[in-house]
C-alpha cells in the first residue's frame, strides 16, 4: 500500500472516529450552493446538503414557485442531494429550507434566490478583440500583508522559498489594474484563487479544497467581486481558472465521501499515464484509457468522477455560480482532456445555455492542429463528440514559436513553421475562437527561451499580436521576464519586482524598470494599444505568403481596413518586391507602419525590411 | 527567358516548320483511345483524333448502337475531339470512322469495340490482404538485353552511369515472378512503364511521353499484357504507376499542343513551391497557391493542365484503357495533390463507377495524419472536398518507422512514435486502406537507415506486417538492399544482384546471397507467408498499449483468432506482466510464436521478450 493511499485511510478513520464522538450534533455543515438566482433558463437547481446524519432528515420549503421535485440519499448518511423546481414565476427573496427528522428535530436553512443583474445572460465573452493578461496570484502582487498567513490554512507565508506562499492577493492585482490598462490588455485569466489547504505548493493553487471560496489568503470572496467591479471599470474582462479534473487532497470532502465513486479509487495508488492521445485513438486499449482518465494527476490531487451524475451536476452549477456571482467574461478550465469528456461536453452545454456569449477556453495541451480542433464546439468529427467548448488553446503554434524566431529559414524551420501551423487551420471549426501564445504558467518563460533579445522580443510579438485569434501573454513578458523550466516550476515563476513593499525596484513604473525592460514594455504597449481600436486584427482575414529569404509576410483585411505585416527574422536587410503581394495590396500605393511611425511609399513596387524587424503597415 | 523556356520555343518554331513543309501530307497520325470495349457504365467516349488540318475534317460512322454525339475543334486545328454515344445495346465489333473534307478527301480509321472480360467491373483491388512489392523495372532485372537500347528512344542503356537506363525490363519482373510468388508478396506496383522519351535520366520514367504505349525498351504493351497474365497465375495482383500532374517534355503533343491551356504555361518559368500545404491551408494566398499547382515539378516535365475538361477525360479514359486492358487490380497515382483536386475527384469517380471495387493509392506525402486522411475518399472535410481515392500513403508513420527503431523510449521517442503515429488513426475514414511503407523509391533506403541492423530489420518488418494498412516494401528489402538519399537517387536505386546476365551473383537464388541475406530473406518469406493465410492481420481489431520499457505490444483480433504481437527495441530482455493485457488476452492460457516456432504457455502470468527480439504470438 502506498504511503498516500496509507494517509488516506488514517484519515478516513479518525474521520469516522470524530463522526462518532459528535454523534449528537447534527447540523447542517455546509449547503452548496449557499444561494442561487431567479430567472435562469435551467429551472432545476440541486442543493449538496452535509451534515452528520441528515441523510435521516426530511425537507420541506415554502415559497412561491420553488417546489422540492426529489431528495436523494446516497450511501453516506451525512449527505442529502435535493433537487428544486424553480419556476419561471419565483420572485428573488428569502426562504426557509427546513429539514425535519424522525425524532422531530428541526434544522433550519435560510436560503435566497437573488436577483440577476441586468443582462447578465447576454454577457458577451472574452473574443479576438481582446488581449489576455495571465498571472499568478501568488506571484504578482501583494497588496495586503496581513492575509499573507492565516490561522485556518495550514501553508503560512515564505518568500524565501521558491515552492513557498510569497504573499501575492487579489488586492495587489486591484492595485495593479491601472498599469494593466495603461499596457493595453483587456482581458486577465489569474490562475487559480480558490482555496487550495495543500501543506506544500499551495501557491500554484490548482489544488482546490472549497470550489465556493477564495482563498483567504487571496482576500476571500469579497475581494474577488471587488476584483471583478473594478476590472469592469477598466474595461478589463475577467476570465476564472476552474479545475474540475481534481480537487485536493486537502478538499473538505476527502474526509467523508459522498460516494465512494465521488473520485477515482483504486487499489493501489495509480497515477494518470497523461497519454491525452488515448481517447482519440481508435486503438488504444482500455486500461490505457482508464489509467490516462481515472489516474491522478498527482498524489495530492484526487481524481473526481465527473460520470457521477450529482458530482458533474455539482461542478457545472458551481460554475454558474461563480459567472453570475463574479460577473464573470469567460472561463478557462484546466487539464480539459483530463475530465470525463461526455462531463465537460454537458457541462459546457449547460453554461451556453444560460449564456450563449460567454467564452470558455480549454487547456488543449496537444502538439498537433488536428488533436485540438477535436476539442473544440461543433467540431466535424468523426465520433460525433461535441465539446461544448469553444475556443481552444493552440499549442501547435505555440511549440512553432518556441522555435521559429531562433533559427534560420530552412523548408521546415524559422519562420516556415509558423507558416505551417497556421496552414492546418483548416481543420478549425472557429479560427477566430483560439487562445494563441507564446508561454503561460507551465512553460519555460520565452524570454529565456530567446536569451533576453529584445529583437526576437518585438517579432514575436508582433506575429502574435496580429495573427488570428485571441492572444494571451503572461505577466511580466513586457519587462523581458525569464525563467528556466529546467529550475523547476517554483523557481521559474519569480515575482513580479515591485509587487511587494521593500522591493528593490518597481518594474510596474517606468522609473523602476531598466531603459531595455522600457523599450520592451513600450513596445508592447504601443502593439496592444493599436490592436484594442483595429477590428481588422480581431476579425479580419488573413493571408499569408509563404516566407521567403527569413521574412515572413501577411495581411489582415477587411471592408474598411488592409495591413500588411512583415517579419524580417534574418539579420540581414531585405528588398521585398511588392508584386507577389498584389493580390493582397490591390490598389493601395502607401502605408504607415505603425511600429515605426514612419510613412512609405510603394511607388517603385520595392519595400526596404532592416534585419531582425518588423513592421506593421496600414495600407492607404 | 530561361533556357528551358527558350528550348521549348526552339522546338515549336521548328514544329512549326515542319508542319508547314508537309502541309499536303493529311493523314490520322493519332486517334486515342484506339480501341474501347462495349458495356461500360458511363457510355460517353470521348476521341482524340490528331494529324495535319484535321480539324477541316467532318466526323462520321455507321454502327449499331455508337453516334457520333459532338465534334469539338479546338484552337489548334491539328485536332478533333470527337464524342461519342455508346449505347448499351452496342455490340463488340468493328467499325470505320471516316473523316471527309470540303474538298471530298477521306480518311478512315478502323475502331474496334471488343467485348470485357467476364466480371471486370467488379474485379477488386489489392487490399489490407496483400502486400506490396514495389520496384523500378530499369533496376530489378533485364530479361531481355536486345531491348536495351532501340532505334527510336534516345536514351540508350548505359549500365556504368548511375543515373543512366540499365536495361531492367518487362520479361526480366516475369522471370522473377515465382521468386516474388516465393517470398510471399501478393502484389506488384512497377513505378511507370510507359515511354520516357527524355534524353537523360528516362530510368525513372516519371516523364512520360506516351500515355497508350508501354517503352519498348521495357518491352512494349505486349510485355506487360504478358506480366499481367503471369501475375494473374500466380495470384499477384498489378497495380500501374500513373502520372498525370506532368508529362514528359519529349511527349508527343509538346510539338503541338491541341490549346494553350493544355499544359500550364509561364511567361518565365515556373517551378513548383512544392507546398502542398497551400491546397489545405485557409489562409493561402491565391499566388502560392497557383505556383503550387501550375508550377512546374521540373524542367523537363511540363505541368498538365487538369482543368481543361478535354485533357481531364482523356486522362480518364486513359486510366480505364489501361485498367480494361491490362487487367489490372490497381493504380498508383503520382504526385497527388500536385494535381487539380477537382480534376482528381472526377477521375477517382469515374473509376469507381466502372470498377466499385478497384484500389486506388495516391502518393500524398504530408507529415501529418490530418493531411492525409484529407485525401481519402469520403474524408469528413470541412470544405466537403472528396477526392474519391479510397487509399493513401501513410507517410506519417514512414516518417516515424525512420526513427523509432534507433532510439531508446522516451516520452515521445522509439517505438511510442509508431504508437502515436497510429493514435491519429480517428482522423481518417478507411483505416483498413492505407498503404504503410518503411521505405519507397524516393526515400532513403531503410537499411541504410537501419545501418545494415539485422535485428531491427526483423522489428521493423514485424511491425510492418502486423500493424493495420496495406503493406508495401520496396524491391531489395528482402536481402537487406542499402543506398543512400545523400548518394543521389540514381545511386542509392541500384540494381538487384542478379537481375542481369553476368552479375556477380544471383541474389535471387538463395546460393546467391549471404547468410545473413538468407537470414532476413527467409524471416521475411515466413511472415509474408503466414500474413497471408491469417486474415486476422488484414481486417482484425487492432488493439496497442503504451509502449513500456522500449517494449511496444499490440494485439490482432476477429472471432476467429487473436495475435499478440511484442516489439522489444530495447537491447535488455524484458519480463512483461500479462495482466496488464488482460482485456485482449481474455480467456487465452498459452500461445504459439510464429517467428521462433515455438509454444508458450502463460501460467506464471509472465512473459520474456529477448532484447532487441520480436513475437507474433497465436493465441490458444
Amino acid at each position: 500500500m502506498s504511503t498516500v493511499k496509507r494517509s488516506f485511510f488514517l484519515i478516513l478513520f479518525f474521520s469516522i472516529l470524530s463522526l462518532t464522538s459528535f454523534a449528537a450534533k447534527s447540523k447542517i455543515e455546509r449547503l452548496e450552493p449557499g444561494f442561487w438566482w431567479v430567472g435562469m433558463e435551467n429551472p432545476n437547481l440541486q442543493l449538496l446538503i452535509y451534515g452528520h446524519g441528515i441523510g435521516d432528515y426530511k425537507v420541506s420549503l415554502n415559497y412561491p414557485g420553488v417546489d422540492v421535485k426529489a431528495v436523494r440519499n446516497v450511501e453516506n448518511n451525512n449527505y442529502l442531494f435535493v433537487d428544486l423546481l424553480i419556476d419561471k414565476s419565483a420572485k428573488a427573496g428569502m426562504f426557509e429550507i427546513k429539514l425535519t427528522n424522525s425524532k422531530g428535530k428541526e434544522l433550519v436553512y435560510l436560503y435566497e434566490l437573488k436577483e440577476r443583474r441586468k443582462d447578465s445572460a447576454n454577457r458577451s465573452g472574452f473574443n479576438s478583440s481582446d488581449v489576455i493578461y495571465l498571472l499568478m496570484p501568488d506571484r504578482f502582487a501583494n497588496g495586503n500583508s496581513e492575509n499573507d498567513s492565516v490561522d485556518v490554512l495550514v501553508e503560512k507565508v515564505d518568500r524565501a522559498n521558491f515552492d513557498g506562499r510569497h504573499g501575492g492577493d487579489i488586492e495587489g492585482i486591484i492595485n495593479q489594474l491601472d498599469y494593466l490598462q495603461d499596457l493595453g490588455i483587456t482581458a486577465l485569466w489569474s490562475t487559480p484563487l480558490l482555496e487550495d489547504n495543500e501543506e506544500r505548493g499551495s501557491y500554484h493553487t490548482y489544488a482546490i479544497s472549497d470550489y465556493y471560496n477564495i482563498d483567504a489568503r487571496y482576500g476571500g470572496n469579497e475581494a474577488y467581486l471587488e476584483l471583478s467591479k473594478e476590472c469592469k471599470k477598466r474595461g478589463i474582462k475577467l476570465i476564472k481558472d476552474m479545475v474540475f479534473n481534481h480537487c485536493a487532497s486537502a478538499h473538505w470532502w476527502m474526509n467523508d465521501l459522498p460516494q465512494e465513486d465521488w473520485v477515482h479509487q483504486h487499489d493501489n495508488y495509480m497515477n494518470s499515464n497523461h497519454r491525452k492521445s488515448t481517447l482519440l485513438d481508435p486503438h488504444a486499449s482500455s486500461v490505457d484509457k482508464i489509467q490516462f482518465s481515472d489516474g491522478w494527476f498527482d498524489k495530492s490531487m484526487p481524481d473526481l468522477n465527473q460520470q457521477n451524475e450529482l458530482l458533474m451536476t455539482y461542478l457545472i452549477q458551481n460554475s454558474i455560480w461563480w459567472v453570475e456571482y463574479a460577473d464573470l467574461d469567460g472561463i478557462r478550465m484546466d487539464t480539459h482532456p483530463y475530465n470525463d469528456p461526455q462531463g465537460m461536453s454537458k457541462w459546457g452545454k449547460a453554461l451556453l445555455t444560460e449564456y450563449p456569449h460567454l467564452n470558455i477556453v480549454g487547456e488543449t495541451w496537444y502538439k498537433n492542429a488536428a488533436d485540438i480542433a477535436y476539442w473544440q464546439k461543433d467540431a466535424l468529427n468523426s465520433d460525433t463528440y461535441n465539446s461544448y467548448l469553444p475556443c481552444v488553446m493552440d499549442f501547435q503554434l505555440f511549440f512553432a514559436m518556441e522555435k521559429a524566431f531562433l533559427e534560420p529559414q530552412e523548408w521546415e524551420n524559422g519562420l516556415v513553421r509558423l507558416y505551417k501551423s497556421l496552414a492546418a487551420d483548416y481543420l478549425y471549426k472557429d479560427l477566430n475562437n483560439i487562445l494563441i501564445f507564446s508561454e503561460n504558467h507551465d512553460t519555460q518563460r520565452i524570454m529565456s527561451t530567446l536569451e533576453g533579445d529584445l529583437d526576437k522580443f518585438k517579432l514575436m510579438n508582433t506575429f502574435l499580436m496580429t495573427t488570428r485569434g485571441i492572444p494571451q501573454i503572461y505577466a511580466g513578458i513586457e519587462i523581458l521576464m525569464e525563467g528556466k523550466k529546467s529550475d523547476g516550476d517554483g523557481k521559474m515563476r519569480i515575482d513580479f519586482p515591485g509587487g511587494w513593499e521593500g522591493d528593490e525596484r518597481n518594474a510596474f513604473a517606468a522609473e523602476g524598470r531598466t531603459a531595455k525592460e522600457n523599450e520592451a514594455f513600450n513596445f508592447l504597449r504601443k502593439l496592444l494599444q493599436w490592436r484594442k481600436v483595429n477590428p481588422v486584427i480581431h476579425l479580419g482575414k488573413l493571408t499569408h505568403y509563404i516566407p521567403e529569404n527569413d521574412v515572413y509576410v501577411y495581411f489582415r483585411s477587411n471592408k474598411e481596413k488592409t495591413v500588411m505585416v512583415v517579419i524580417n527574422n534574418g539579420s540581414k536587410d531585405q528588398e521585398l518586391s511588392l508584386n507577389r503581394f498584389s493580390e493582397s495590396i490591390k490598389e493601395f500605393t502607401k502605408a504607415y507602419d505603425i511600429l515605426s511611425e514612419q510613412n512609405i511609399q510603394f511607388s517603385d513596387g520595392k519595400l526596404e525590411v532592416k534585419g531582425n524587424s518588423s513592421m506593421i503597415l496600414e495600407l492607404k
